[in-house]
């Protein structure tokens, strides 16, 4: 496991996890090192490379991850947002690409110490996707990560749709946390049960929600949850519950947000779909992560 | 004159004023009182009584001021928005109403010391105006009005279509102050200069003028600045201009955006004009508006 900020903490401790699923635990990785580089100097030969960081670094980390990719090895992408896996292909067309979108409610509260408040829940499959169709590639990979998890408490679905589910996460996350942070901070229970931002929000995702349909000729499947029932989760989660987001934009750190509203609006651009709240969203968040992370660097 | 925060400062040492047009000067009002119900007090009986208050209090202004109005006076709107004149004739059904817009760049930079750095310009004529057309009023009021003026430097406009430059206004303090805010504090040079957020505050600029002309059934008179003649007097302006609203925000006072943004929102709902990103706006400054006063109250 590479570890940046909290690597002490996690090395000589592990992490403390207290979970609503698996209780008080303490997990001590097999191996914790500081960088993909000492990942690499290990000359292990990796089966899977997971990818779980903010998309803002993206573009360096694809290039980044060289060293510890061989020919066998699996990426695993758990990450937020349209078409992550295009780089990765790219670079690494002869590699399996596993798409994954969780649901998950977990803060690191402090280094290594991680407060797990909504169960775990997972979608994932071919990450070798174009927009049309899938790619070649080795399945097998798919079905040895199910072997992984499937006696885990994680709720999963391994599914041929990962595009679908990835818009289907975006029409919240590229919409609620962008909002909760331009509304001055608010929680998902506040922002959904204040009538104003509860409108607005709902109309940004139809917004979503029409460009999804548009791009790929028919609306989300039914077995993803529909909005409302995404909804009623977070305004009765027991806890108060801000997006990641806007936990970043309180502490300074630069938002991810191109990888999720920025490919919604470009996306909407370039099939001629109006998405005028989302562009609003994306002008005003661009500017405030701007100035944002321009104040915490002085 | 009623002064409120700044009384003690203006009674007895009048105002400090550094002006682009008059220069450094001293001005002495005649009287000042520290409220409506002193100035009733002194039983004079008033020409004209000018209203130069935020809009946020209007409602109970109208009721305020009942005690020097008489039968003669004549009520002077200097503030933005739209159909704020409504419950004043509503109130005073038989007293003249003059509307003024305003353009002036003065800031109060301290209690009773201003700073005025961009030349004043006024619009005024028949306050009493419905949606389609003008009430009878005595007009002499305008012409003397005027008579008190016209030998200031004060460029200005007499004219019948108080109506369009109200809408005019309020093409520009219902989208770009209202961005400035949404978007972490820039001032009207950063917001005109940086792509993302010109381009949006055109975008809502042009929404402004689509309910405007579905409303009076034309476009704006071509006396009246185009949009790109304001812009670029903002980004040549030789200071860095934040909008009142802006510097509103910082102190934590309450914003001023129901007549201008809300009213926009509103009239364009009864149009059914659709108008998405004042909306997003809208809602968005609202929250802040909200968040920000209770913050400062607490």
């Amino acid at each position: 496991m590479v570890c940046r900020s909290n690597y002490k903490q996690v090395k000589n401790n592990g992490y403390q996890l207290e979970s609503c699923t698996w209780g008080k635990q303490v997990f001590i990785p097999d191996n914790v090192v500081g960088s993909i580089e000492e990942a690499s100097e290990l000359h292990e030969s990796y089966d899977y490379v997971i990818v779980t960081t903010k998309t803002h670094s993206s573009d360096k980390l694809v290039q980044d991850i060289k060293p510890v990719i061989s020919q066998k090895t699996c990426i695993v992408l758990i990450q937020n947002g349209l078409e992550l896996e295009v780089p990765y292909i790219n670079q690494y067309p002869n590699n399996s690409v596993i798409s994954v979108i969780t649901f998950v409610g977990v803060h690191q509260v402090e280094s290594g110490h991680l407060e797990h408040f909504l169960p775990f829940k997972m979608n994932f499959g071919n990450g070798r996707h174009s927009e049309e169709s899938y790619l070649p590639q080795d399945l097998s990979n798919i079905a040895n990560f199910e072997s992984i998890i499937v006696d885990s408490e994680i709720k999963y679905v391994v599914t041929d749709q990962m595009r679908m589910v990835s818009w289907h996460k975006v029409q919240f996350n590229g919409t609620l946390a962008v909002i909760a942070v331009l509304s001055g901070g608010l929680t998902l229970q506040e922002l959904l049960t204040t009538p104003h931002t509860r409108e607005l929000a709902d109309r940004a995702i139809s917004e979503v929600q029409g460009v999804a349909k548009k791009l790929m000729g028919k609306g989300f499947p039914s077995w993803l949850p529909a909005v409302e029932v995404h909804h009623n989760q977070m305004i009765n989660n027991p806890v108060p519950y801000k997006p990641s987001m806007l936990i970043d934009f309180e502490k300074g750190l630069p938002l991810e947000y191109e990888s999720t509203l920025g490919n919604i609006v470009r996306i909407a651009t370039e099939l001629d779909y109006p998405v005028p709240i989302c562009r609003t969203n994306y002008a005003l968040l661009k500017q405030i992560d701007i100035k944002n992370v321009t104040k915490t660097r002085v």
